[in-house]
């Protein structure tokens, strides 16, 4: 039924005639036609119209020419939804103004029922189906426990997130019942996301290399294991822990059909810690598209050889930078698309 | 000579009573001590001030009992000695108001004379030296080039430091013409450092982990082995590259007689990389040290358990965080000084 099902047939391991190819965050900043809508409406204005989220799901798919499209939203909008107050700054980040401390703060927070919460989100996932009429797969999403918990802990972005741990470190039951609130509230929605029609899920675990291995099993791989059992059945999923090079064969075990990886780890090294029967997905540097065109060309043709024709799905090792010219973008996806591997 | 010679022991490959213990960042922002010279002078105040460098740089001697003392500075005294304004503002972080971005820009750096611009470097250490009176060992140290040419081209701190590295792939010859001079000044000061009394050097490469491997090799190491190879006959050298634990091997093979680790590598994953023949230095997970007191103890013992009775050096796995109690630090360094292994 899809015209470009590239994605999901590299997720169910099958040989494709090309790598496909998109970008995390690639519905956003460096996208003049996503400031303009920016300028008009605010944050969760966006998140919460369908019709705002639709077209700002669909525009890299037209301008870029993406394998894929992700539906627009805020891991931060799950948060939200379990009864705390979020705060989105535009080129400041997320603030939480009454963050969790406490046993008393936990009691504020609920697992709610995400169709009276998040049904704006499947709302907006139903129309992108429709708008995008079959072309490319639709890409679902959520934060991982862990990532989540920092901010609700933690209040705001942070370089170490020393508060949220400390919180785990010295009320590790209390950290334990968040997780399990932010798990199942996930679980939910993430079926909620499913039902609405999202092809595929990528969980996002952005912090979970602020923790040492051993902790990031116990705060952090425990959850998310319980997240992929509950919906890998349905759609193929996508972990993406940046940083936590040293878990990929455990995430790789929790039934995943495919693993984000950054660009400090090399392909070879990448697949050897997975194993064979799971995609990899990234892992071009995001300040490589501030370099010249021929420069990104070249590096692209560098990153396919290195990971060979199967289950490699091309993407940036995390978010593009805002600075990133479009043309630049484009000529990273074009890339991908024109190279061939020699038989 | 050294009443306490632990470090420099381990960094020999020699057997040693117990594990040695220091902490990056001891002399700084979690001591009360700290603080109250912090509030009469300003940061370079005290940098160049020897009294005043002295003081700082014995207080976690007296106060949580470290097994080294490392000389208060910071690691941008280097570009400001090449001829770059440098700015440090309390809790805000460096500021360098006229970055390297041209060719223009570049002809306002030199290779100075050291004893020139970073005599106050040496005098401090001599006074240290004198005021330490044999008791530990003191580690002199530099930022590695690839780090000082992320401020010296970003001006300020980064997540991504992305105009660093957009300046080094569009502009490969600039940059490696500036890494160069910073690695000669580097080589110059680091020399002089051991002549006024340094036992031991650390080179602090912060941003190594935002390079890809082959970039790393490239921006980076290529210059701190030339560095290690001009110092390390005269004394050891530790490399701290934070976060490029994919490239061990290789700093291995530089001649440096230990490596830092941070805590998102396990013991036996370093060990392995590392090979044998060198000391590893870390890695407790600095935000740990926010736990209650038996958790830091129980976390220690299992630390110095993964690591073995050799060639290991307990530190944090980056900077003490300022938040951190004193008595916390201390049962840090108390928790491995009464930790004996089991024969």
């Amino acid at each position: 039924m899809l015209q470009n099902d590239l994605l999901l047939r590299t997720l169910r391991g099958e040989k494709t005639e090309r790598t496909p190819v998109w970008m995390m965050r690639q519905a956003g900043r460096y996208l003049p036609e996503y400031i303009a809508i920016r300028n008009k409406y605010g944050f969760f204005e966006r998140c919460q119209t369908p019709e705002l989220a639709c077209a700002i799901t669909i525009q890299p798919v037209d301008i870029v020419g993406v394998d894929a499209a992700i539906l627009f939203s805020d891991i931060l909008v799950v948060p939200q939804a379990m009864g705390l107050e979020v705060q989105l700054k535009e080129n400041v980040g997320p603030l939480l103004p009454n963050p969790i401390k406490t046993v008393a703060d936990l009691a504020r927070v609920r697992v709610p029922d995400v169709d009276e919460t998040l049904g704006y989100v499947f709302d907006a996932i139903k129309l992108i189906k429709q708008e995008l009429n079959d072309r490319v797969p639709l890409i679902g999403f959520a934060g991982a426990p862990w990532t989540l918990l920092c901010y609700m802990v933690q209040g705001k972005g942070s370089k170490t997130f020393d508060e949220a741990k400390a919180f785990c470190y010295a009320q590790p039951e209390l950290a334990h019942q968040l997780l399990q609130m932010i798990t199942d509230t996930t679980i939910a929605y993430l079926k909620g996301q499913i039902k609405a029609g999202a092809d595929t899920l990528q969980l996002f675990d952005s912090w979970g290399g602020l923790l040492s291995p051993a902790d990031f099993e116990v705060l952090s791989l425990q959850y998310i294991r319980q997240i992929v059992a509950a919906v890998k059945d349905e759609v193929p999923t996508i972990i993406f822990a940046k940083g936590a090079w040293h878990s990929l064969d455990k995430m790789a075990a929790t039934g995943a059909a495919g693993l984000g990886i950054d660009w400090c780890i090399p392909a070879n090294m990448a697949r050897q810690f997975a194993g064979n029967d799971i995609a990899l997905q990234g892992n071009f540097d995001p300040a490589k598209l501030l370099s010249p065109i021929p420069v990104i060309e070249k590096e692209v043709r560098e990153m396919l050889t290195a990971f060979g024709p199967n289950r490699h799905i091309a993407n940036l090792g995390h978010g593009i930078l805002p600075n990133v010219p479009v043309d630049h973008a484009r000529a990273f996806v074009n890339a991908v698309k024109e190279f061939r591997f020699e038989h």
